[in-house]
Order: structure tokens, then C-alpha cells, then sequence
């Protein structure tokens, strides 16, 4: 199986990363303003990407998995991309050197393939929005997001 | 094996980007401004990274073995940090909708360390510097590169 594994700080507590990261709210303001749906364990949620015209690119329907605890959060994907479905998001969280370590992974991809990439570099660029919404109060979500290739 | 893999497409002419990667002058503007060597294949390369006040802060030796062809780059990490030695940086390159489209690759990990997520963040923020140097002429190399965690 397939990881993609990203580390960042973010100069804030643990809680106030956690609410970003788990409440529809908090989600609007760093991976996309559309989301929709119940952020409750085993809760769905329904993410929609759309380019700036508005046009539909592309949502993804996460179940959330995450354990209360402030310190794990897991999203299993049920439907979206078909090379996404089954794929696991998971966030630990830890506090170091007065700032709260987020290891990332976005698990379980069947192959390496060029979209691999292209989700790497993005999940990246959000994971810098996310760092951007939890210091300052405003993040880069979707379709305000760094474009980085010609995929988006 | 565990790679780390990304993509990034820059709105230059594949040359251009060849360029920055293969030269020593074109790799001070986007990595690290402190790089020495001998730039031709099968020659060495130090990169040498420091804090902001000059202290030493990490060194790589890569050989460089890519195919001179526009479309491969390859280095080969002979010397560095214990977890790189033996691994591999490569980089294809392909044109795109007017964009040079990078397949990035450092790959050949012993095992996904935390390290391992440190440097899948910091290679994504390196290929923004990258496309920031070839698009722009100004790049964000060590030590002025964007700190991404409490590691750097």
C-alpha cells in the first residue's frame, strides 16, 4: 500500500487545530467552502471542489472515523475519485516546542500513480492554508487555493 | 521501498527547467543558495544548508546522474543524513498544456519515518520555490526558504 506522509507545525494549542479539523466550520475555512454533512463520529461529510466559474470538479464523502481524544483524526473516503475510495486521511497531533505537530498521511492508495503526485503537492499546499486559517483566521480554501500543475 | 513522490507544473519551457535543476548556478536559486561541485554526470554536488544567523545546519552530497535529455534528472544521495544515503531524487520532465510538468521523486527510503513526512512537506516547498525561480527569476532557496515545522 501506497502513503502519502506530510509534517508541519502550527503555532497554536492542539485544540484549537483539532476544531479545524473537525468541525464543518472549521474544514470551510482551509480544504474547501463547500462542505456539507454530519461531523459527528461516523457522521458523513461531503466535500465539493468547483473551479472559479463554479463548475463541479470534483467532491469526495468522508466518514468520520477519528477518536475524540484531541489527538487522532481519521477520515475513511466512501466515495469520490475511484483511486480515492477505501483510502484512509489520518492527522496525528502533538504538542513540541510550543507548537502542535501534525502528522499527516493520506493511506492506503492501491498504486503510485501520477494523481499520487498531484495529491501529494496539493494535500501540501493545503496543509499551509490549514497552518494560515488556525494562526492568522484565514486559510486558502477551495477555489481560492494555489494551483500548482495543470490538473489544478 | 518508500518514495516520496509529487507533481508541479511550471509555465516555462522544459530547457528553462532542466536548467535550474542541472546547474550550479540554477540549483543556488531554489534549494539552497550554498552549492559547490561539479555539475556534469557522474560529478559531485554539496548542498549545504544553514540557520539564518550561518550555523550549519545539515549537508548533502549528491552524485548526479542524470540522462541528458531533457526529460531525466537524477541524483544519487552518497552523503547526508544517514536516512537519504543511498536514496534517489529524480525528475521527469514533460510539456503540458503549456507547462512543464515535473514528476518529482526522492525515493528508495529504507522505511516512512517522521523524517520521512518532514521532507515530503519541505520537497513540496522547495518545488514552489523552484516554480517561483523559473517563473519569476526569484526563489526562496536556504536559507530564506519557508520554515514548515519545530525541525525547520
Amino acid at each position: 500500500m501506497i502513503d502519502i506522509i506530510h509534517r508541519i507545525g502550527i503555532k497554536s494549542p492542539v485544540a484549537q487545530v483539532y476544531k479545524a479539523l473537525t468541525t464543518i466550520e472549521g474544514l470551510a475555512h482551509w480544504w474547501t467552502e463547500e462542505v456539507q454533512g454530519n461531523d459527528k463520529i461516523g457522521g458523513k461529510i461531503v466535500f465539493s471542489f468547483r473551479s472559479p466559474t463554479g463548475e463541479l470538479k470534483g467532491q469526495m464523502v468522508m466518514e468520520m472515523q477519528g477518536l475524540n481524544d484531541l489527538k487522532n483524526v481519521r477520515w475513511r473516503c466512501v466515495d469520490g475519485p475511484v483511486e480515492w475510495i477505501g483510502t484512509d486521511i489520518t492527522f496525528e497531533l502533538s504538542e513540541q516546542d510550543h507548537q502542535t505537530i501534525i502528522l499527516f498521511g493520506h493511506r492506503n492508495w492501491r498504486e503510485a500513480v501520477e494523481m499520487t503526485s498531484h495529491c501529494s503537492m496539493k494535500w501540501a499546499v493545503f496543509l499551509l492554508s490549514l497552518r494560515e486559517y488556525v494562526e492568522t483566521g484565514k486559510g486558502r480554501p477551495s477555489p481560492y487555493d494555489l494551483k500548482i500543475d495543470n490538473w489544478n
